[in-house]
């Protein structure tokens, strides 16, 4: 299983609207994204290692594909629409990356 | 839900040996957090955005737990024999992150 990881870092005089992000942007990612997407799951940053340390991400989500090339498929259509809606909640550009679920139990 | 997130920055010079973190570093992290533990989850980074481009994180993994006091309580066991384990696998600090899981599905 392939985890598409997409978080947004929480670096200093940026924005998020979580708010924006959960009830729109990630309705309308799922949306589009729909074919072949396994699985989402979407987090809200609380803190760092320690109470009061600031997270260093705000949140993000993992979107959960059976392959690269299904979550290519899917993206492609996808981009304009979702790239055009990201500065409707925040001003930071997201870290993108694939990773292989090797463990989940 | 509660996800404390641990993730292993690719930087230039580091090191880190999946291997070793599959084999022994989580079965020992699984076993010793294992009160109050719902799920864990591993990933070993692919690549970034895009194809050829290397991941932000060699990888990394995710405990959940019902509350940052459930995990608290079980890490302060834990923590001395699991700081220890870590030269063995890896040179760089994780980044480490609370957040609350938002969604799911």
């Amino acid at each position: 299983m392939i985890k598409i990881s997409v978080l947004y870092p929480n670096k200093p005089g940026s924005h998020f609207d979580m708010g924006y992000y959960l009830s729109t942007h990630m309705p309308l990612a799922m949306r589009l994204l729909a074919k072949g997407l396994r699985k989402t799951e979407v987090d809200a940053g609380i803190q760092g290692a320690k109470p009061g340390e600031p997270p260093a991400f705000f949140g993000g989500c993992q979107f959960y594909f059976d392959s690269i090339e299904a979550f290519s498929a899917a993206w492609t259509a996808a981009a304009p629409e979702l790239s055009t809606d990201i500065p409707k909640y925040t001003n930071v550009a997201p870290i993108i990356q694939f990773n292989e679920v090797k463990l989940s139990l």
